[in-house]
């Protein structure tokens, strides 16, 4: 165990780790390191299972032991901070947390995220990482076998989605179409059929069309909140879906509660979850 | 109309608006005078339409426009405060705001929250407000009947519940239980089969259970995040239910994503949107 003490908050070793809310500082930091960040102890333990390789580890004092199992085992250097270093570096209170930084790995291709998948996501320009976040875990616990991002959708690896996600986005296959115009004719060509969520008219009950459908490879595709999947993407789909909503003045779903029902739906009848057991 | 500009943030008539982020003070606050918040043009429409009393309205210059044509009907105070002000006085960077503050009205009873009510939703003690706004949003936009809250609920009423659900806690009709202890017994005797929505084993699928029903009122009852139900409640329940997931790692689901499909389970098959347009 490499444990190292550091009293300066601009300690260069203490790089990965600055000005965490910084999104557009974070946002160039990170992809020219290749770095993310993993924060808390449950999502750092997520994606040291998932096999990330970590840079190094931040705690301060009193969390030093919360991943004293884990660090034990690590090369990476673990840096303990006291609580003002870590606040003056990270730019909030950190008293409750434990930091890691870890390597970015390539993304996978169509291919080989796409291969068996039955039931899959695809996010078009959705830029807020905390509804990312809150789809991939919705996504990965209801049993979605892997989602698909438009070229514009916000970075699942960026610190907010990963804690929203509570991990998931380690464990959810996922990769991101380099083609925005032309990505679903990909996806159509393996066998997906292309269920484009929206309030518009014209669209069916996504109950009745996955019922109504003859093969079994079903793309849910969901647009931002505001705007709904660009009109490209939904000349593109076979379907315009729905879910059933009242009219009571002007309710809506928010994205990621249409995102969880309409995940929940698709899997409906195929769950692996007979079992006396389950999670909610 | 009664425009006033204000130039000192300090000054009385703008007391209903301090320090919006101080939870604490607004608690106080808000019950003392009975009044609560509503922040965006929005959601402060829909307060009005919902037949709130407003107290005042504060604008800032920029956004005197947004209002215009209701608050010429309004004989309430229009407050016009500079950016500066508005920021000095609520605690954030208010220009893109408009907020009104209201007069609650009493509590409903369950006699009138509940008649004709047929799927309730019941929170126990779930205290962060975004999710209560959250899951008021989702089972309003689903056709959930009513919402029934535990003594120790979070207040729906919050500015922070308010803006999260749209605005749905005005139109979808609610009560509070005095009596936690006892307070399901009540919901039992007019008829609610009582769902208790739970990881814990021994558990069956939510929509079994309701295909299992003899009656058709069910109240589903939820508890908070990290603890879930109380054990109280727990053995009040009549079934204990949950949502099919699969243990990719340690995958669970939001609360209020849980929600989300706890309510679009509940009133599948009995939905009022079978027409040719819906919401997402």
């Amino acid at each position: 165990m490499n444990v190292i003490e550091v009293p300066d908050a601009a300690d260069e070793r203490l790089a990965d780790y600055v000005r965490l809310r910084d999104v557009n500082l974070r946002k160039s930091l990170e992809s020219e390191h290749g770095l993310f960040m993993a924060e808390g102890e449950k999502v750092v333990r997520r994606a040291l299972r998932a096999g990330y390789r970590p840079r190094s580890f931040l705690l301060t004092p009193r969390r030093r032991a919360a991943l004293a199992d884990l660090v034990e085992q690590m090369t990476a250097p673990v840096y303990v901070v006291a609580e003002e270093v870590a606040e003056a570096l990270v730019g909030f209170d950190l008293h409750r947390g434990a930091l890691a930084s870890f390597e970015r790995k390539p993304l996978p291709g169509m291919d080989q995220v796409l291969d068996g998948a039955r039931r899959v996501v695809v996010l078009e320009d959705i830029v807020d990482h905390t509804n990312v976040g809150a789809i991939f875990r919705s996504a990965a616990g209801l049993g979605i076998d892997a989602i698909v991002l438009a070229p514009r959708c916000a970075d699942p690896l960026y610190r907010r989605s990963v804690k929203v996600s509570m991990g998931a986005v380690f464990t959810l296959p996922y990769t991101r179409l380099h083609d925005w115009y032309g990505g679903l004719a990909d996806l159509r060509e393996r066998g997906f059929q292309l269920l484009a969520m929206t309030p518009a008219p014209g669209s069916v009950l996504l109950a009745d069309a996955l019922a109504a459908a003859d093969g079994d490879r079903h793309a849910l595709l969901l647009g931002t909140e505001g705007d709904g999947l660009s009109s490209r993407w939904m000349e593109q789909a076979d379907v315009r879906v729905r879910i059933p909503m009242v009219q009571r003045d002007v309710d809506s779903l928010n994205v990621t509660a249409a995102a969880a029902i309409a995940c929940y739906e698709m899997v409906r009848g195929h769950s692996v979850d007979r079992a006396d057991a389950g999670t909610v």
